[in-house]
């Protein structure tokens, strides 16, 4: 009898190629299933609720994979993370679900965070972990453009070309930046932005494109309004550059 | 004519054996001194607001040092800078200041932050950067614990064998504890737990020894009003364990 866990996973994505096992590189789903074969003794495939690209981060990745051993959801938890001691993923929780439950086609809601901060000087404890921007942006004219992502869309404009959704339909339920004023502790390094974004799904590097066309809207080259306009376009090179992958992370998914 | 700068220094203290020059080790004074000396070609000693210790980082060090070459402002912190580049420090900013100001003498009142997180699960993004325990504290008797802080006592409990300061009388002029429920962005890790204090200056060791005996309290090891009786007993052995420097962060200078 083989019991189904899902597991909430937390990485550094620095030091990998992503999350999807290849050959010949340090992946994120490799490592883990590694892991899991060290303590279990088992082959077992793990499936995650949406694979992230090379150095993006997790908070609150979710997967699923079916073990025969028969363990507490703590010695499962902390044996995997025994095995995980030198490498920078964590598993934060473990938990039994039933034999049907799947982390990528039961989720109902996923967030991804994104963070830039505005300065000229290096960064030196964030680095690897937020899009450093040289200049002050217009955070007043990205927060109107975000807006425009609400609801439904044709995000065609957004996608990569190798994305293998079938539809570039999307809906987003909340977008939203955070300056450091937002935080009460303070601790966050003067000049941070925080973007959140939550849908049930999202496509193909379309966190990281929306995020470089908003970029440009925060320098002046384009418009608040023109997010419409880009949308509307149904075409990848009406939009912003593409994000890179320091600032991103998985941050939660809703089942 | 040399003129006086000051410099505002964030680092992650990791790879140093702290801010003070020591031979055969890497420190966070001499590498800025060496920087400054590749940039200008003068050899300067520079002073900070207050040393730190190895492994303890900082937000917003403020050091001064006096320099024959005449740059702009912007110009002084980016050539710096680029000789910082294989490093974890970098000058947020640099402003001329008069020939008097002394970066330790002159300070009016020092912020530190310390982070904790409540988790068992190993750290990732955060390691080296926080004080991870693995079980929930009893925050709200840590919070009227920090109460009796406040003000002006004999510290001598709470400071390091070899401090070298002539009073262990010090003020404590705020005081306060952060949960991530106090951050909005919800970014933050769930169980993290963050502590403010701000003093015109603080012994060796204080804070980090505060922490400590903070942490036995949430542990219920100690009683919140065992803080009155620990400082009282003027003695060392009287007070909880020195925190990791991991978690300890300088993060103002007020002038």
């Amino acid at each position: 009898m083989t019991q189904r866990w899902k597991i909430t996973i937390e990485y550094n994505g620095a030091p990998y190629s992503g999350w999807q096992r290849q050959d010949h590189v340090p992946s994120i789903q490799k490592t883990i299933e590694d892991a899991i074969y060290n303590y279990a003794g088992e082959r077992v495939t793990v499936h995650c609720s949406g694979r992230t690209d090379a150095g993006v981060h997790a908070l609150g990745q979710v997967a699923h994979f079916d073990l025969m051993r028969p363990d507490k959801p703590y010695v499962v938890r902390n044996a995997i993370n025994a095995f995980l001691r030198q490498h920078t993923i964590t598993i934060l929780h473990a938990t039994r679900v039933r034999p049907d439950f799947h982390a990528r086609f039961d989720a109902k809601k996923r967030r991804y965070i994104y963070r830039l901060i505005m300065r000229p000087a290096p960064l030196t404890l964030d680095r690897g972990r937020v899009w450093k921007l040289h200049k002050q942006l217009d955070v007043e004219a990205m927060k109107k453009a975000a807006r425009h992502f609400l609801g439904t869309h044709d995000f065609t404009s957004f996608r990569a070309a190798e994305c293998q959704a079938e539809s570039p339909i999307r809906s987003i339920e909340r977008i939203r930046f955070y300056t450091d004023k937002d935080c009460t502790p303070l601790f966050r390094t003067a000049g941070e932005l925080l973007f959140v974004v939550e849908a049930r799904s999202f496509l193909h590097h379309q966190v990281r494109n929306m995020i470089g066309t908003l970029k440009e809207v925060g320098e002046g080259r384009r418009h608040p309004d023109d997010i419409q306009k880009i949308l509307a376009a149904r075409n990848r090179a009406a939009a912003g550059i593409t994000a890179p992958p320091d600032g991103l992370y998985f941050a939660k998914v809703w089942y």
